[in-house]
């Protein structure tokens, strides 16, 4: 398969870089280039097979971008620069404030419509992936309960908050679900569970050299709203340990739905998602990756507007041929 | 939600059982009636709340019905019944005999075409929930192996072979993935494992009075292509105990995606679906249901010819509205 589609990179972190590798083992797609709003000179300097812009440039490549795939981040990058690109190119993000996505949906759809473009929002695995399952699941079992399990996996916001506690040098903290409501929900025994029912926190921290541990310690796990009502544990470990057990960014969850079939005789009927990620990032690049795909299809067919992952047929992701899906893959 | 979409069921064995409890708990769907070929007043002779007619009389139902819902069986009635009711009807069907699948489609979508009708074939969980599985997963992360495991669950074709063995008097086998194997692939060791690598094998029989059961183990154990290379239990049971405890049809399995990202350090990724049903007909019905939803409103928008489970957005599975998704789910 040729390499046709051809795709930019707004923005170089994690998500930009996870972008990259998973363009490269695509069979039909290429990277023009990586736009970044720092100096391209420095932030490309061990790239030397990739090209760097300046993001102040973008708007020359408009006729040499099928899509654009922005991976900024949700708290300030992309509610501005996701209705600003969608004017200019068909884009693909992965934005994940749940509460304000009607609206950023609304302004991404109102730009890309003004100028006949394409665009992807919230596209990943939560949202994203885990979103299609609990709809999918719900549509399909109407009588149920949803149960989302995040982790085994980083937290940002936790691990910066161990980071903030006086005498810890170095801390990661991993959302963890617990065995026992997993089993449950598995058994389709329909607990109620709040979040901090379904999960516990484990702290692994380098502490400064003399630094109390008891202390740190307990106001880790007295910390209001992020520890203080979850079952925590702390570890105390060496720097070095910390570099080699704990330098990854590992995630995943499960999206469980418990249903009933059957009004005479009720039947349990479970519904599993799950995924088990040795990097987060990685495989958040690798979804809008492919959505990327999805939504040069749409343009091409004149399709504009935003859409999530609710709007687009799956037929519209893989490279196969509808023929040879229903041949192979059916 | 009023019940605006008419549904009319074809056949009246396990499927269209469960396609009419899982109707009734839908918002949006009425039942007109189930149409049998054998006499509907003995038929439905239970059944006093549901209209039942005879298969003949169906073509004055055009005008009655918005889609109807084959539920006859893969070997015999659907290929004749896909593209004839196809002609009449927006179809829903669970055509599952994979070989075949292409020259089904190409069948129904040319009187589906030719007619303006929907229709949406192969569609429950293996073909369907399953397939979009391993498409989706197989999109996302190109490089990496499926596995696809079944059960635990009763194999019809197995348990009637079962009962074939002189001195068996009734017997219930159990496919169920083996439990090394499924860790194997969770853990991301990317086995090399063929179908009787990943599952076992469980009879349950109730013999004959006098029959020799060892006879009978042996007999089951060593017969060719069904047991002979599978790891297979034999247990002995009394008919009450078969009564008691495999009285049910259960079923389910998973499909799992084991990738990778990253070329310089390369990371695994597990995706995966899994199902445990405590009724493998209901679910399947249930999938069946949620999918004429969907054929409703393609073919109101006037999407003629066949579908499969890839070809349909996920967005017109579901009752609730855009907006509504976009709110609560994403």
């Amino acid at each position: 398969m040729a390499k046709t589609i051809k795709v930019g990179i707004m923005g170089w972190g994690n998500i930009g870089k996870g972008v990259k590798e998973a363009i490269e083992i695509t069979s039909d797609m290429q990277l023009v280039s990586v736009f970044t709003r720092r100096d391209p000179a420095q932030v490309g300097a061990g790239e030397s097979q990739t090209t760097f812009l300046s993001a102040d440039q973008v708007e020359e490549y408009v006729n040499d971008i099928d899509v654009m795939i922005l991976c900024g981040g949700s708290a300030t990058d992309l509610p501005e620069q996701g209705p600003y690109y969608a004017r200019l190119f068909n884009t693909v993000d992965s934005y994940d404030n749940h509460d304000k996505i009607p609206e950023y949906f609304d302004s991404v759809n109102k730009a890309a419509m003004e100028n006949g473009k394409t665009a992807a929002i919230s596209i990943g695995w939560d949202p994203g992936l885990f979103s299609l399952n609990r709809m999918i699941a719900e549509a399909v079992l109407p009588e149920g309960n949803d149960y989302t399990f995040w982790g085994k996996g980083v937290s940002q916001g936790h691990s910066d908050a161990v980071r903030r506690v006086p005498g810890v040098k170095y801390g990661v903290q991993y959302t963890i679900p617990k065995e026992d409501a997993v089993e449950s929900v598995r058994n389709g025994e329909n607990p109620s569970l709040s979040a901090k029912e379904r999960h516990v926190r484990e702290c692994y921290v380098v502490a400064e050299e003399g630094a109390g541990k008891n202390k740190i310690e307990e106001e880790i796990k007295n910390m209001p709203n992020y520890f203080a009502d979850y079952e925590t544990s702390v570890y105390f470990i060496t720097e070095e340990e910390l570099a080699k057990e704990h330098g990854g960014i590992p995630h995943g969850g499960f999206v469980i739905r418990s249903g009933k079939t059957g009004s005479t005789n009720p039947k349990n009927q479970i519904v599993e998602f799950a995924l088990k990620l040795d990097s987060n990032p990685e495989f958040t690049s690798s979804v809008l990756v492919t959505y990327a795909r999805a939504v040069h299809r749409l343009n091409q067919e004149g399709k504009a507007g935003a859409f999530t992952i609710f709007d687009i047929a799956p037929v519209y992701l893989s490279t196969r041929t509808p023929e040879n899906m229903r041949e192979e893959l059916l």
